[in-house]
């Protein structure tokens, strides 16, 4: 799946600015309306969630400018396109029963960008104030990658997640960069980012690991 | 397995300066004679090798005094009895043909304490210079661990390893604290820590997360 893009180093596919748990979890268990990554899956965000740009985003005032908020504003940049997973765009499984779910953002979601949505039922595309469109791809990963590649006109296509989503792009070698945030928590259960999947055979290794405030920042390279 | 003294806050029993992967492998695969910690396992413990607590115990000058090497120090404190695997202990399997194989580290090991041997085949004690003797346990771990409690006199069991050994300990909720120093690599494969065992549903938290010059050093702690 590598791309003439990749190759010149133009543009990427990267994930960034993905929590992971000590053990390994990207979420936690039991994912629901209540608890959209799972119980005590939010926990994970916590150093984000003290950024400032998370609390610019969230139309917050104040918030931290250390090292994790470097981290936060840099997963923003250069992003052309967007990947989510089904599950990461909504708690609706099967069928839309009708077009009123349009994401957990509100009215002007926080891309600014296309984004695919892998799903099994098509959809009509979505548009959102703010220069979000949900585009619904009911063909397959690869198919949406390259989509989101042309809407992306030569920025990075960023997969957002969540971990089903992720690990179906790593399994075939589509992405070039991860930027993994290990946060201080167990979760114990929930969804394993690594389990099964030898990231090492794959080719990637760890570029560098820098301390944040609250996390510890691991940038992973395809070589 | 609770015992008075863990509940008096006298004596713990503990994993220390335990080392991982960002994937949460505590060993590599392929463990044999050349690679006593799997391919690539070594690297793992690369952040001890700088510091000046482990150039000192092999008889090195100079190394490095940072915070990896308060860790480092912090592990060898108040230890008053170790238990290993048989893995950990050498690479021989099965039956023991002689008593030609005394552990990896020479003459005199850096333990300086009884050390007990989980191991299915009797073998008589072995007494090494400075203080050092293996005891062979071959009647079950917990066993073990009552009998280094009593050899600690009062001072902490430290659980050395290897990775099974700790999560056969982890599993039955024997263990009070663990230091894992989750190094930046990527292993892919080899012997994971977590896989299957619910920390948190066992009662840990993380109390701690300190970033080290080339580790990150995370306390669990068991409520």
């Amino acid at each position: 799946m590598r791309t003439p893009n990749t190759i010149s180093g133009m543009s990427k596919v990267r994930v960034a600015a993905f929590s992971i748990s000590i053990d390994g979890f990207g979420a936690g268990p039991r994912q629901d309306l209540q608890n959209p990554l799972g119980v005590r899956g939010t926990e994970l965000h916590n150093w984000l969630f003290h950024t400032e740009v998370f609390k610019k985003m969230t139309g917050q005032s104040g918030g931290e400018c250390g090292v994790d908020n470097d981290f936060a504003l840099k997963s923003l940049e250069n992003v052309g396109a967007w990947i989510l997973g089904r599950n990461m765009f909504g708690p609706v499984r099967g069928p839309w029963p009708d077009d009123s779910w349009k994401g957990w953002w509100g009215d002007e979601p926080p891309y600014h960008v296309p984004v695919f949505v892998l799903t099994h039922h098509a959809r009509a595309p979505l548009e959102m104030k703010g220069g979000t469109t949900f585009y619904f791809v009911s063909d397959g990963a690869e198919p949406a990658l390259k989509q989101a590649r042309e809407a992306a006109r030569g920025k990075d296509v960023r997969i957002g997640g969540g971990v089903a989503t992720i690990r179906q792009y790593l399994r075939v070698v589509a992405i070039d960069e991860v930027h993994l945030a290990a946060s201080p928590l167990l979760l114990g259960q929930g969804e394993n980012l690594f389990a099964g999947i030898d990231l090492h055979e794959r080719g990637f290794v760890v570029e560098r690991s820098v301390a944040g405030e609250r996390a510890t920042h691991v940038i992973l390279h395809r070589r």
